[in-house]
């Protein structure tokens, strides 16, 4: 299996639902939360601290973020819940890290599932990390499965401040890490597309036996991928057409924008999709026309010999009356006479087009 | 047959619509009724009572879960239409279990068919049982064909004071009957994908004449889970749409919770039925390389001696005069021509990169 | 051409819209109308009746079912649309057999057009009927092409007086009409399955000459019966949403059941539809591998062969000076080379896994 | 190229939107106008009249058909536009004559492109020719490209007085050219579907290398046929939908006829389309049974001598020492043990079932 | 790559959104703004200008149209951007070229993305560039990659004072630049139809190596030319739509009219995929057509002259005692037998159908 995520179901039957048994694979770094608090002007940043602590380092004018790493401790999980009035469910779906992206509505915050994918450096396989991310009003939540890097920018620009970020609100703020998220897919492109150019060029050089796995884990690679961007489209379709009341109007053409980018991902991932499996008709095409080749020059050669041979053989037997046999001039009359069926041969391939 | 149900008609031509003759496998196990009335505090078990009497054990400020075993006896059928006033086609669709899952709004209940699907322990057959819900005021009937244990969780929840279950209404258990059905199927999908991955794995170290059948097996089971859950993903999208009074505002996240689930089952079945018409072109494709590594050791084998045994063949001719057989060297030089004649074509063949 | 309808156009070119100029199969059994009248108490049939006849017949508390057998009769069916109100159009496309199914809402009646459809005892070959039905306030009159036994099943309830279907309307008897066509499906569709699951067994058995043909005809058959079923559904469909003031509220769950019943229909040839195109795939890589097969059979034989064959020529050749041929133990050790030959080549086979 | 339209672009870049330049095939025969008046009394024809004369016929009571015959006379074009008041880009529309077809409300008349379709009795080539229809208040513009005779059924009904037509309304005469057009669509079907039908039997009669011209060939006449009445049918359900205050709602009836037949003729097509890719399929797979019985025949010719030949071969050598020479039964006894082996091998293949 | 165009990601990850780095190829050419202001009487031309000067031109009762060659020059865009008031996210998508089209409604402005497809010249490659273009009130602005001559038909047309567009106000304006960008799809369309029926022939005349490339790299342009039009189509649907105040409503028609072109595009574009896609199975029918022929002449070859082999070698056995050898007309015996196993061998294939 290639994909990191595994596509085991959500709970075994039987478990109540709502319960926060972390499905996933198996952490071992501690959970943390980090939270950066910033309005134009000022910024604070907090590390490390407790899910109440964080809850009360909210303030009215400026934007808090919550940064959790890790969804594997439960207790934290329920912490974080009583402190931010999160829904049951929602923890569920935060902990159970093998949900399709989606945009669920809450009474007072929005809550957003993405898939954040990169390639890893060495297998080139793809690796996938479930980003949940909560709006509240002034703040917002996010939970990443390990500590990656991803929101790094995203840290760096609320740093600066003279960007713009620090001035647009909480929901901006979530579009920066919707944002951030979309970006990578991105590179995801670029690397699956030059597999893609790659893989065709191979199989025109010539069909290897690998093409064929590679094409199918190409194939694989990219449904993956759509089966991540699909559903995250439609969830930013529903926030921009229902235009939620945590989302300010101004903001709404920076969520049109990440919106138009994830419609750019799928339309590149069809077009790769097409391509691809229109490789394998390709390679199917290239093998045939190997088996051709091969096929022409056993005939060709079979063709040529075997009524020489046949000829040999006729003077090879051992009749008492065979007056050729004693004719002078026999031996090279039916050498040339095998030249000219052998030549004959050669000009009638020749007629054909196989030489 | 592989699917345990037959795709039989749902009647008989002529047979008067709303008559309750079974249609599905012999049963032979007696039918039974079991009620459970629960409350937060207290609960109450009445297994196998009379539909009379399970009626009889409505009550106004508690939940009753009347669980009909087996719908093969029609006059229980009919006792119970008349206790709970169902429609006549209710019934009908109950007892004849080859229905697609559906939602039905009647005046003062909800009907629901689910598929119940498990794959046999021996001999990874998929079995679908039908599973019929009606929710009315404070009470849920649920109907199975035989007496399994796919409710059983859900007793147990009940039967614990602590859980949710209890305070949450009839809906709420309308909801927790439906999750433990969706659940049975990411058990399913879990081993139809290892299926699937084994057979992928099969496919590419070389094709054996099982693996078509198993593809197309495969196949059949994927169409299969996909017909029972295609359709209650719409019905459960119809409760959630048009909001019935029967469910309450606050558990709809539930219903909105398990329809994502349905979602989940689709997105992972197509992805899998992708993969699945993948490989049976990579299967002919590999069998198309093993036609064409066959047909190079022919060819290779062939090229190389067709020649030779045409020049033994000539110098076995018994023609009187034949200078070269007289002379002494002419054996070895003959034996040597042939070494180079075979050493170029395995020259040729390595420059084609055939060897 | 199977289908024992033909395609053909609707109408000549140039032929005035609304002319009843009966298009199908030659018909030599004269038309005739029958009528049965029935309330909840009293029932009255009226065989072999006028048109004007069938009209006076009409009352107000009772249903009148006029039945019209042959519809190729021109001057019936004028004085047919004299009597009953019918719109040109209406007639025109009863008459023309070859239409669409179909609802259209005329002014004081709705007009539905199905196809009948059952497979020949003899050639397994689809027939196809248009039935056509007129539903007006008080009355039905159904358009069959032949004096069918479709219907039957529907008189034998009407005759019975403790049956539901006296006491509830017109509209009811639109329906069981309806109820009664859609059946006969299920009776097709199981055939159909039945030949589909046969056709693959044998193609896995080994591929027959004439699977293919039978492969090509069951796709026939599958579209034929989509496209007779499709347009029904979404006739039902239209009548189920536009709730027509011809049919009584509480009668729509009837309907519902038929709709249900039909997408029931469609589903299932969706899928057969599937299962038959992958049939073709298996089909051709099962010829595949028995190609691969005899190959592998002739490669083996030629392989060995061939060069012992040439070590028998090397020894034929009639070279004055050839030492070997006078060792006296010449021959046997030749023998032995070329069985050494022979078993090198089988262990290299079975290594590749050939043998 | 087939098709005797090309697909040409429908203007050179550059060339102002609205000029009247003729895009088609070159036209010799001068254009004209024929204007036949009707009203349910009196009819009057004024073949060959101007523009102007033209314009000047239509009358409050009665219907005006404006016939153009020809429409690459830039002229007469710009006088047809001034005198009935048309908007260039609808005049520009009827001259480039490659549009698709579309339906198009301006403010005092409805503008109306279809496709007429014929197939060429010689070559079986698909034939297609714009025609335009402008309806007015009391008139109908017709534009032909060539003088055919699509319309005279319609001109023969208009000139029957006792013809529903002369009393039903300019609208009414719409729809009867409407309905000329779509009724040759069922005519052209019919000799697709034959072709269709003929070529189904060739390839399983044995593929000749003509099939697979015909299949690519009968393909290309569908998607032409396809894309001629696909906008139609959308343009026809637009006038349905919006009920334009220019067509009577008495009429509408009739244009949902048309409208019927036109998705019979879509569905239809559909039907062949399905047919004929799996046509080619078919032509595969007969080709590659073709192939396997080649093959076959191959293999056992060649399995049964080359053991028997190498035989032959062993008893050529020359050895001195080979006492099986001097027996006096060692002949037959040989000649016997090939007879054995042949029979062997030939009972190996009927096993195997492949004599 | 043939694309000029690379599909990278739109943005490196990290990089605020907003920021304007020039994505696309490298360009040397200085960036320059040209503008043209008219209004019916008067035009008046300003070739280089800068963004301030540019933006002072605007007057109330004339269109002003800013040509913007070359986007790569961050200062120039920014200039402009702060000139016209333009939103940070419309310069982005201006200068990160690689955008899909489409329509964005700003508060004071229309900002339309469109895609300017050409053929090389010399190598028939897709070029592709980004034209973006704003419509203001009164003002249109186009930003062109380079200083190519698309937009050269518009500006005729807009110095000739006798033409529409004169008159026609900026919205007019921004029509004659999207139907020139438009017009050009056209043009790469026909090249690509031309491009198919010349494959089309070649593959029917014989497949060669060649063909398979050109298969797929004529699929490749057909989806590059599909994703420009498509988003496009869905632009222009939406500006219809929503009517937007900067569009007079007299002008709809004509992107009603250009509305039409882009759909006539993709609908040919489809056709073109269709039949292309065909083409890869034609060329595996043809070439599998060419493999049977080869192995049908192998076949005949090998099984005429492999028993007449056998026979030569059986008489070419060294026994003592071959009684055969003996007689006299032995050898002409064996010779006849010889040609007549030959003939009957050509009688066989002859009934075949093989010769």
């Amino acid at each position: 299996m290639r994909h990191k995520k595994k596509r085991r179901g959500s709970r075994r039957p039987g478990v109540s639902p709502g319960s926060l048994i972390y499905v996933g694979e198996e952490r071992l770094d501690p959970a943390g939360i980090d939270v950066i608090r910033y309005d134009p002007e000022t910024i604070s940043e907090h590390p490390g601290v407790t899910a109440r602590a964080a809850a009360g380092l909210r303030a009215v004018s400026s934007v808090t973020w919550i940064n959790v790493r890790g969804v594997h401790d439960a207790s934290v999980m329920e912490e974080l819940g009583q402190a931010f009035g999160l829904h049951p469910l929602l923890l569920e779906d935060v902990v159970h890290t093998d949900q399709r992206p989606k945009l669920e509505a809450y009474d007072d915050h929005l809550f957003l599932v993405t898939k954040m994918i990169r390639l890893s450096d060495s297998s080139q396989d793809i690796e996938a990390e479930q980003l949940s991310l909560v709006l509240g009003d002034g703040y917002v939540i996010s939970f990443q499965e390990t500590s990656g890097d991803v929101f790094d920018p995203v840290r760096h620009r609320v740093r600066n401040s003279r960007v713009r970020i620090r001035s647009l609100g909480a929901d901006y703020l979530l579009y920066a890490l919707v944002d951030a998220v979309v970006d990578h897919y991105f590179l995801v492109l670029d690397r699956l597309a030059d597999r893609s150019e790659r893989l065709e060029a191979d199989v025109f050089a010539g069909p290897a036996g690998r093409s064929l796995e590679e094409i199918q884990r190409l194939k694989h690679d990219l449904i993956f991928l759509r089966r991540s961007v699909w559903p995250l489209r439609e969830a930013l379709s529903t926030l921009l057409r229902e235009e939620a009341s945590l989302v300010d109007g101004r903001n709404l053409v920076f969520f049109r924008d990440v919106y138009d980018h994830t419609i750019h991902v799928l339309d590149t991932v069809e077009a790769l999709r097409d391509t691809t499996s229109g490789l394998l008709d390709i390679y199917l095409s290239a093998a045939s026309n190997r088996l051709n080749e091969v096929m022409k020059l056993l005939t060709i050669i079979a063709t040529i010999f075997i009524p020489l041979t046949f000829i040999a053989g006729v003077y090879g037997m051992n009749f008492e009356h065979m007056p050729e046999l004693h004719w002078p001039w026999a031996y090279p009359a039916v050498l040339g006479g095998m030249a000219l069926v052998a030549l004959g041969m050669l000009a009638f391939f020749r007629r054909r087009g196989w030489l």
